[in-house]
């Protein structure tokens, strides 16, 4: 089978919590009300509804995994995994890609229309955890009358996602491929969020939330771009990418843009802005900060789960380093659960996630595969 | 030989460049004249000047190294390894430990005076780069009547100093120990730096550099400091100190300070900015950006030197990884260079340089040992 592209595809929006009965119970004690979803399909769903998989996106991105919006001409973020014949393939599964609430792109967030003011909600907006975003996921796989998902799949944040859908609703997941993932953050990983945050709160344009319509903290969400983008690559990458190249050839012995590295960081910062909402950025890393799916909280003691696991993580990813989770996959083995853990090597770090595909497919298909033909070691 | 204090000590100025003819003819082609550097002594120089040994320091730090000032409780910053009977023992060695140019603990920098207006420089100081320090450490040193250092010695940007004295003035040093450090940085460390350097100059306080009399920039300078003490630190110091405690017992489901880590931080960089002056963050950082003292930069073919080394790197340093110090030690082998390499196994990542001083107290004072018997595989 060739691998194809879907070709156009389009974000669709799912509403739910019409009046406060139907609200999202959040972690916080807070009710939301409604609540929109942005999502994406590919494939077509079988009659028996068994072939459904779940992707789920990292801080920065949205729906659009897969195939292209009419008239733009890069694809979606995991267009070189799924697709016709790809590793989540289109031809035999069908594929949502959800968003994430608290996002800005086209979910209900911080941007979002308080209709309790007719603002946009800004630091009104009630605190979301990863918890709840499971829980509003799971609102729309059951509008698709989905009673278990194929396989829920996602890298970085996608993979706390992936976990904490095993903690909330194991039996509604029958495979999971969570990548270069935790199911807690270190204190590193607070610590790198932090700062990101605190960019953006102490730049005064920043307003306490309240910049709708005015000027945004632009200063603060480049400055946490920038930061964030080291922390994608590895020491590796950015030698190979950039080294220590000159942009004009000799040191202007200022503090202007002189080596690469440095113009690529700037550019990168101040395109983020134009794409991303700094409340957003500030409630999405809160939520990951919060997220601890570990050891009891994944699986209870003596609880029995018949998901299989394909774990795998990238021997450069230094932000979401190895050990976090094949600590992750010892503890499934542990409890008799059906896990393969593959470490992949890469000098990408954790941009590998998104650029390692060759590999991620081989190992991705082979698993579904198996699971598709209930062989293997799982109960 | 128990171990002492030095007891009160207290930073002196020097002053040089009374006239245009005796500026500091700095790299990017300007002169600087007058030049003060801050420095403190410890010990007494012997009869013949062989006994002194010259102390570089970190970015943040400054020439009060060891001993106390009056009416203070900490001491300097490396007492552990300055003081009768240390690594660095004043009973037999006179210790200059030397603040570089561009800062703002005693020395000309951009907080400094203007001759030219009477007002403080800002961004009219030029820039003043590794090697400029080092020139203007020469002088420093010239002053003392000293023909030859017995030994350079410096961590992290102090061991660049190091590095850059035996590429200009190798006859000057007869043993050099360049700790935790690199003969030039990686596009990571560029990359860092350029993320506080952008922190500091966006936020609109920093006025381009005119501030002085005004409100400072301690927002971005904070964001910056709060970057730095993350790269000082490892994963595993952070996890033995923070792991993922909360001050409260609880979140707070906001942005509040709720992990320990991020109470750390904002409290590290607030107490920054009242130590530190932001332009000579920017300068400093940036001459450690130009530093390239790499392989015919040291030592160019065919030169012989007869400066004894020893290279120390700690495991964890993920700021300046281990490979960056032995890429030194494997060229200053090749050429022939009495050299002794050792990596301490440590948890502290960057920080050990300034914690594990047991372990290179042992190290330092064995090498020191067997340069000043002449003994060893030195030529």
């Amino acid at each position: 089978m060739t691998k194809g592209s879907l070709g156009i595809v389009e974000t669709r929006q799912f509403t739910f919590g019409y009046t406060p009965e139907d609200a999202l119970e959040l972690e916080c004690g807070q009710k939301l009300f409604p609540v929109t979803l942005a999502y994406e399909t590919y494939g077509e769903l079988n009659k028996d509804k068994s072939n459904a998989i779940l992707i789920c996106h990292t801080l920065t991105s949205d729906a659009h995994a897969a195939g292209y919006h009419e008239g733009h001409e890069r694809p979606g973020w995991w267009d070189d995994m799924i697709g016709p014949g790809k590793a989540f393939d289109t031809d035999k599964y069908f594929v949502i890609s959800s968003n994430v609430i608290g996002g800005c792109k086209g979910s209900t967030g911080p941007s979002s229309e308080n209709p309790a003011t007719g603002k946009p909600y800004g630091l009104d907006f009630p605190m979301t955890t990863v918890v709840d975003w499971v829980n509003s996921q799971k609102r729309l796989v059951d509008s698709f009358g989905i009673k278990k998902l194929f396989s829920v799949s996602g890298g970085s944040m996608g993979g706390m996602q992936v976990l904490q859908w095993i903690a909330l609703y194991p039996e509604m997941v029958r495979s999971a491929i969570p990548i270069a993932t935790a199911w807690k953050q270190s204190p590193q990983q607070l610590a790198l969020d932090e700062v990101g945050r605190q960019a953006i709160m102490k730049d005064p344009d920043w307003n306490n939330g309240a910049y709708y319509g005015k000027a945004i903290p632009e200063n603060g969400l480049s400055i946490a771009r920038m930061l964030g983008h080291i922390t994608y690559m590895s020491e590796a990458s950015m030698e190979d990418k950039f080294s220590r190249k000159l942009r004009k050839g000799n040191f202007s012995f200022s503090f202007d843009t002189d080596f690469e590295v440095e113009g690529y960081l700037n550019y990168n910062g101040k395109a983020f802005v134009k794409r991303f909402d700094a409340n957003s950025y500030l409630y999405i890393t809160r939520a990951m900060n919060y997220c601890d799916v570990s050891k009891e909280k994944l699986i209870p003691p003596g609880k029995e789960i018949d998901t299989a696991f394909l774990l795998i993580a990238f021997k450069s990813d230094w932000l979401y380093p190895t050990w976090q989770i094949k600590e992750v996959a010892q503890f499934l083995m542990s409890c008799h659960v059906d896990t393969t853990y593959c470490e992949i090597k890469s000098t990408y770090g954790h941009d590998a996630f998104l650029l390692e595909f060759e590999e991620e497919t081989r190992l991705v298909k082979h698993f579904l595969k198996r699971i598709a033909h209930g062989t293997g070691n799982s109960k």
